[in-house]
């Protein structure tokens, strides 16, 4: 096992060098990601992600899984640091910190890393402002076996801890890609794909509408949904039943409920 | 119209009394919670729940629905307060706030007041901690025609401000109930009631289950899920397809997944 380093002061330059991976400046200057907890430490090992930094509460119990993770980040040349719960939590933001947090490269984003032939499904979120859905839909990503989620114009930083945070792990599991939309829609055009939105625009009734893969479903902002021009780019709109006073669901809701009817469609 | 009371102060009394309402301990005390926006709050006009007071910012833009809201107020016998935006921002704790809040008197949520026969589907969130979550579960019960939430053993408080906000009105149309499980367990086997919940445990298939009104979805804790005593006292147990790492959906998304579902079986 590789010598750890332990670090005692808050003001330490390693500690507010983490801490500032919390801003998105920082985040995009350092390339870099914070992710916590071991058990979405352990998530990103398997998919092949290992943390360039581990930081570990000195408090930790020890955990076969924690010494895989150690094991790893040595075999990878990284580096292990041992800190307070104190500082653990300064540098997480979260007062119950988990035992455990790393610092990861950020991936690449752009559209041409994708192979859209590699699953059925994918998530597309427009102008997604909340990075709570925005982890979430990476969740659901997840659960139905989507692809990924396709970022279209200015959304919240998936990179962000509480994005990271609400994808439970998926972040490392699902591919992500940011786009403008004049960007996305000659690639989507470039190839096979069904682009699909909850809209309340000439749809037709989200169950048993002719989903065809791969599937591109796509919700839009929290407050104002999607454009006119992106929903009329579509190849299929539909909607969901509203049977009380609202006209829309939160995004990440959307995003699920359409996404699983896809599912349960093209699994037919 | 009756006279309007202006407040200028940060250090007013009444400023202070409703921004205390951000708090749960004060809302308790005060028996009281705020709304925030123009439309949530003809919401609420239109449900019946008239503000107690309504706070208007003095650089709002005239509307019809405000004026109705302000002649709501004064028929109710309410209170209307004229302040600054940045007064306004105080109170609500909301950087950009909507031009128009109210103080609204909490609801009894008590389950002897609920009507099961009055609607087909009722969602029940057990120790669910994440206001955000909650709200949108008020929202997408709404959405499915669901006749309200019914809270079990310790939840976020639904009247906090971030629930009220995620509800998008939702809060107002329907009904809530909060009960520890030894008083609900008896209250729903005292009447017709079919409880499911989303499990893993000895489920079969959501698609297709025999869903029967009126029906009780239950999701669990964001953690730890249900407990299994909970799922044990369960007349159905419902799986949804879990395709990738993760074991299980956000609280809130597996209750609208599952939530549409019902209806869509029920609706047949």
């Amino acid at each position: 096992m590789a010598a750890r380093r332990e670090i005692t002061g808050f003001s330490n330059p390693t500690v507010k060098a983490l801490r500032a991976l919390r801003e998105k400046k920082h985040r995009k200057a350092a390339k870099r990601f914070l992710a916590e907890g071991l058990r979405l430490l352990t998530d990103a090992r398997e998919c092949g992600h290992v943390p360039e930094v581990l930081v570990l509460a000195t408090s930790r119990d020890p955990h076969p899984l924690l010494a895989e993770l150690e094991a790893a980040v040595d075999t990878a040349g990284g580096e292990v640091i041992e800190t307070s719960p104190d500082i653990l939590a300064k540098i997480t933001g979260k007062d119950n910190p988990q035992a455990v947090a790393g610092v990861f490269a950020e991936f690449d984003t752009s559209l041409a890393a994708l192979d859209r032939t590699s699953a059925d499904i994918w998530l597309v979120a427009q102008a997604l402002r909340d990075p709570g859905n925005l982890g979430t839909m990476l969740r659901t990503g997840d659960a139905i076996g989507a692809g990924g989620l396709i970022l279209i114009d200015d959304c919240a930083d998936p990179f962000s801890v509480e994005a990271v945070r609400a994808s439970m792990g998926a972040i490392f599991t699902q591919k992500l890609a940011q786009a403008r939309w004049e960007d996305f829609e000659p690639w989507l055009r470039s190839g096979p794909g069904q682009l699909v939105a909850a809209s309340l625009r000439d749809a037709q009734p989200y169950r048993g509408a002719p989903y065809a893969a791969p599937c591109f479903v796509m919700v839009g902002n929290e407050s104002r949904g999607l454009p006119e021009e992106y929903e009329l780019a579509c190849d299929l709109r539909v909607t969901m039943p509203m049977k009380g006073r609202a006209d829309s669901l939160n995004a990440a809701v959307a995003a699920a409920v359409l996404g699983y009817e896809v599912l349960n469609s093209l699994d037919r």
